[in-house]
């Protein structure tokens, strides 16, 4: 196959999904042109995903293309800012046209549901890598941070978590589990949804965000870290889905819940004078918000159970290296 | 070795190099935080280079660092861009302490030269692969492009064409060469210099711009399609550095200026009423400037020899895939 880059980006990714008014120069020059929005503060998020690392080898060209750009969108998500553009690094080992036709489209129409334009790239040959860098706009001083939650804050997660670490197992063939609910969790971890306008929702209510994508125990301790606080965790308010419950047992399924990555819900902290708000994204929007804790004074992430006494549990996040 | 992403993160990259008044939020939070410049567009390039692909595998980390962000400087340099940002994307097989500290050097050193803050990445493990996103300013309206090179403009080069390519022949030991010549085009190669202070003179001055990455003969083919023209280019006016030439013999000193990449010099394209303002770079700044050849009316590129007889020559330049 002899394709050369300039003709796969032509190909593949040039004029498809969506077109945004802010984009002056779009692919095909040596860089884009772009418009700023008055008043507004730009949110940069980059992230990189590796076949056989982060996602199993055989996985689909269109489930890869989708995640690429979801697990930024999620970071978006998380400082609350609204999607705009994004470029795009691509790897492989070949330039396999049915490929990268489902690439495309797994990437593309998850960028045109958030109304984000592909403005630049890179194809280069070698082991399957993608890096996405994505950038939002958010209006002046309203990120979301890491930091900033305080103690008496409500600590809140939203969906449901530990699908997506049941359902690669089911991908993998490591798990038994009834066809309804495995199939349920294989497309909570093939597709998982991020939150991004919950994301904004968030701004001005929440007082920390991140998204869940090493798992929650790991999450929420950068948020504490950060935050230079600690929390308190019912382990009875976990969120766990019906589906989860069919598949896994009892603890299993709490150990999933707070160790497994790849749910890409969002995990925030509320001040108690605006929980009342979040009032008003239940009533408008579809995905469920649960309490699970209290942000405490004293540092260190603690769970407990029913009868509120502290459970020794070790989690480790998904270590990086 | 254990050490989590974090504190990789933390120890090699974070509040280092340049620090800029416009950035928000930096490295350590789900996304930076940015704030636009008035009046600006905003130029976003990105570069992947891949260990064995784009360059050899034995290259020191500083090299491999110095890279990654010059490739990307070189693209704002073409669009007339003044940097300002730029993430990180580092896949490593492993998270070796020597080598991340070579590399953040290599990389940072180059960074705060321009001015730049490092304000996002993402470490992942695996095959060695390293995207740098960059983003710069350009006043609004006043960026250069491929297209827009007209007929009678000259087409000019900075500085000398094919040392780059002679040097990587050097380091690979493919070449014989006296000490001091091999030395120069070895640096040409590790270290090459990105045209920013040019690129930006250029701005209201040339027609059209790209950077020479692919070899001369295919990037200024692209200036062409790209701007529905032909050109014809001098053999003997192509600047060839003394040590290419003691390294090479006459052809294969022109096939190098032609076809061989990694240079990273400006191509661009100036009007004959601006011509003379490049007399006022010249006075100004150490890198020459050279005249090759005209942009004519009818497609294609075409060589001609002393005696304006147009030379049959056929260059392919860097093939991606």
């Amino acid at each position: 196959m002899s394709i050369s880059e300039f003709e796969l980006i032509d190909r593949y990714f040039r004029r498809r999904g969506a077109r945004r008014n802010d984009v002056v120069i779009g692919i095909g020059d040596d860089g884009a042109v772009l418009r700023p929005r008055p008043g507004h503060e730009l949110v940069l998020v980059t992230d990189t995903i590796v076949g056989g690392v982060h996602f199993p080898a055989m996985m689909s060209a269109g489930d890869v293309g989708y995640r690429a750009l979801a697990v930024n969108l999620s970071d978006l998500a998380a400082m609350g800012a609204e999607p705009a553009w994004c470029s795009l690094a691509l790897t492989l080992p070949q330039a396999d046209e049915t490929w990268l036709q489902g690439f495309a489209d797994g990437l593309l129409e998850l960028a045109e549901r958030f109304d984000m334009e592909l403005v630049g790239g890179d194809t280069t040959r070698g082991p399957l890598t993608v890096t996405v860098t994505a950038h939002g706009w958010v209006p002046a001083g309203q990120a979301l941070r890491r930091a900033g939650a305080g103690t008496g804050d409500g600590v809140y997660v939203s969906g449901c978590l530990g699908d997506a670490a049941a359902g690669l197992r089911v991908v993998m063939g490591e798990s038994t589990c009834d066809a309804e609910s495995g199939s349920a969790l294989t497309r909570r971890f093939l597709r998982p949804e991020p939150r991004v306008a919950l994301g904004q929702f968030l701004r001005g209510v929440a007082s920390s965000a991140i998204d869940v994508s090493d798992g929650l125990a790991a999450d929420l301790r950068h948020v504490l870290e950060a935050s230079a606080r600690g929390a308190e965790v019912h382990l009875a308010r976990l969120p766990i889905s019906a589906p989860l419950r069919a598949c896994e047992h009892g603890e299993s399924a709490i150990e999933r819940a707070l160790g497994g990555g790849d749910d890409y819900e969002l995990c925030f902290t509320v001040p108690p004078g605006r929980e009342s708000t979040l009032g008003d994204w239940l009533a408008e929007d579809g995905v469920p918000l649960t309490r699970i804790g209290t942000v405490v004074e004293r540092p260190g992430l603690r769970f407990v159970d029913a009868g509120d006494v502290v459970v020794d549990r070790h989690i480790s996040g998904y270590a990086h290296f």
